[in-house]
């Protein structure tokens, strides 16, 4: 589709996307925008020209401009789903018909001269383990005299809670962790040595369920408004020491990455292929499938494009996971996250992990400056885009998830 | 003390006590109170009067009665702990010095006539698994060819991260959970047939933290506000299925509940004991210690004492706990919520679950009309409650932590 705002040809961010983050310009006021091409249109400001309201109006007549002007997608978010379509359809209106530019040529601001922030408040943070691939590698380092997939896998999308507050938006730093891990087979404490990454696709919830239901499969895109990419940094060592049996605490829990702009589902309509074939036939809570999305990931060391891991095959699809999460009543909330689990294809080039990437450790990786690399050093940065096909031959942008390791603390 | 509030001799809650909680009367708006005896005393009836403008006013002069006309104690734990520490000795003064019952007495209202609501918007639930005798008795049910502990359970408090969002006020009704669980060695979909309790203390935090940095055990007073009763509800058949390699999910995120009354670290004062004895001893970050607490818990099953779990025993203190969970530079939010694990000591009269308490279901309790129970039954209430020594030879109770079992939805 044509846009009268510019768009170069290569930006993640064409006319028919329109993901939706929270800038602000010069320290002022955090609000709502939608990325498009090299800009941000401010939807706080779009709604006071007026030009959302018929979206907007509720059942009652009332307009409410203000879910715009918030620091968190959540009031929009929990609004619903008809008035996410409602949004939408009336954004490509309006970035499409340049009858709209003078009133809307003031909400445009150029990217480079906003800060993102986190977009979402999170309410609870699920991490999934739904890539084949990924679940029996890693059985196969940490438990190399068992069976690497456990009996538990093929039937249901095994998952676990990790840390919401310590959710932060892609730029920000890491601070190396520091915690036990064996040495020579002894407990010590110290920083982490084996500093890793785990390059995901999350799914935001809108729409919250009430404890003691269930969401069904097919409810999914009535649930969730849309997905970012997510970067796990996990430290190997720790993890590897405390999580028999209760699973990942610290290993995990120091930060979690997420891009700055949430992808709407609509957006994402055409990246929809069939899911992977399960065998068993899933228990019928996680049926039907509900589909597969064909999203390319790319994970970038200091520069080097060291895998790109296919989303494609993950083995339960995020409806599955949904319905997995809230099949034991357990309700969901406006700004829950639940990420997809390490993105990982064949080996290497395929590793949405360096565990798997470098074996454990034991292939290093060169990077294009000739460097070699196991774990993450100091000071090395780790960036992961993605895209999907887009409606009429276009391609859909996630914007990137990126993070620079600082020397651990004292 | 004494006090110009009429106080029954057993009640949980004497002058010296005062935990916090959010009320509400006829419909009306959440805030917070104190209770006192029988009744509770609205803060934010005693804002206004100006009764504790001194203990409000902060370096600028400003005093924020508001804080207290809100529907959470979030807005008063942010304030860090001068000002709780504060607004307790001025409410101190308040309740013991008769000349102010003519501006307080209309601020009193029977607890009977109020509702309580969830006290702390709960940012993350961490729980803990820091009682030896539980995590022994467990390794035993679950892993019976496996040492019981594990290498790393005397060296860290082993813990992991639960559902936020499906923690409940006292009183609210549980929905038998459904999932996945092994029948006759082979998955099925169905409502738990091993419903459980685990009896635990949990920890609220006040102060927040900065992610990249960690809380020393030191400041574990400065940091955490008070504590409250949890009963994290488990399915053990659901968690046995699940729980390798991530740790439990479904078997427990379906409804934790907690006591409505937090109790202020402040009025347990007397309560601080010697911790137990660590060996080996513990690496530095894990050093001083901290005290543990000399609490008692009851556990009743339909009206019946089936245990009563010792807390003092606990192996890691919670200034423990939380200069563990924050060593990796995980921050703490106002708002979170971290639990100490099943409170156990020897069996069976030391039990804090039922897994214990039954030997994994092999040795039924009968109840007092006769009733032989393994796991929990729809109808069931189970009801913990908790005391612990006061100053003067009180004692400060936590007011219960209840809820029945509803059926399984269709």
């Amino acid at each position: 589709m044509t846009s009268w705002i510019e768009i170069p040809a290569a930006s993640p961010f064409p006319a028919n996307n329109l993901p939706y983050g929270i800038v602000s310009k010069d320290g002022g006021r955090r609000h709502v925008a939608v990325a498009i091409g090299d800009q941000v249109l401010s939807l706080a400001a779009t709604a006071n020209t007026g030009l959302l309201d018929d979206a907007l109006r509720d059942e009652f007549g009332v307009v409410d401009r203000a879910i715009f002007d918030a620091p968190s997608l959540n009031p929009f978010l929990v609004k619903g789903f008809d008035v996410w379509h409602a949004v939408r359809v009336r954004l490509l209106e309006l970035v499409a018909d340049g009858s709209y530019e003078p009133a809307l040529r003031s909400a445009l601001v150029a990217r480079s001269d906003v800060t993102v922030h986190l977009p979402v408040e999170v309410a609870d943070y699920v991490d999934f383990y739904s890539f084949e691939e990924h679940a029996g590698n890693v059985g196969r380092l940490f438990r190399p005299n068992q069976p690497p997939l456990l009996p538990n896998w093929h039937r249901l999308p095994v998952g676990y809670h990790g840390r919401a507050g310590t959710i932060v938006v892609s730029g920000t730093d890491i601070v190396r962790p520091s915690g036990q891990r064996l040495v020579d087979g002894e407990p010590e404490y110290g920083p982490s040595l084996r500093l890793d990454i785990e390059a995901e696709v999350g799914f935001v919830v809108g729409t919250p369920s009430p404890q003691g239901s269930s969401v069904s499969t097919v409810d999914f895109e009535r649930t969730v408004f849309g997905a970012v990419l997510v970067n796990d940094w996990s430290a190997r060592d720790i993890q590897a020491f405390e999580y028999v049996p209760l699973g990942p605490f610290l290993g995990k829990s120091f930060a979690t990455s997420i891009s700055p702009w949430v992808v709407p589902l609509e957006a994402l309509a055409a990246a929809r292929v069939p899911a992977p074939a399960q065998d068993p036939v899933p228990a019928d809570y996680l049926l039907p499938a509900g589909n597969a999305y064909d999203l390319s990931l790319a994970v970038d060391w200091n520069g080097s494009t060291v895998s790109r891991p296919p989303f494609a095959g993950m083995y339960w699809t995020a409806a599955q996971q949904l319905a997995h999460l809230t099949v034991n009543g357990a309700s969901v909330r406006t700004g829950d996250l639940y990420a997809s689990g390490t993105v990982s294809g064949p080996r290497p080039g395929g590793s949405g992990c360096f565990l798997e990437l470098t074996w454990g450790g034991a292939e290093p990786v060169t990077l294009d400056d000739g460097s070699e690399r196991v774990f993450l050093a100091d000071g090395d940065t780790i960036t992961i885009t993605g895209t999907a096909p887009g409606a009429d031959g276009t391609t859909i942008g996630f914007g990137e998830v990126t993070g620079t390791i600082l020397p651990a603390r004292g």
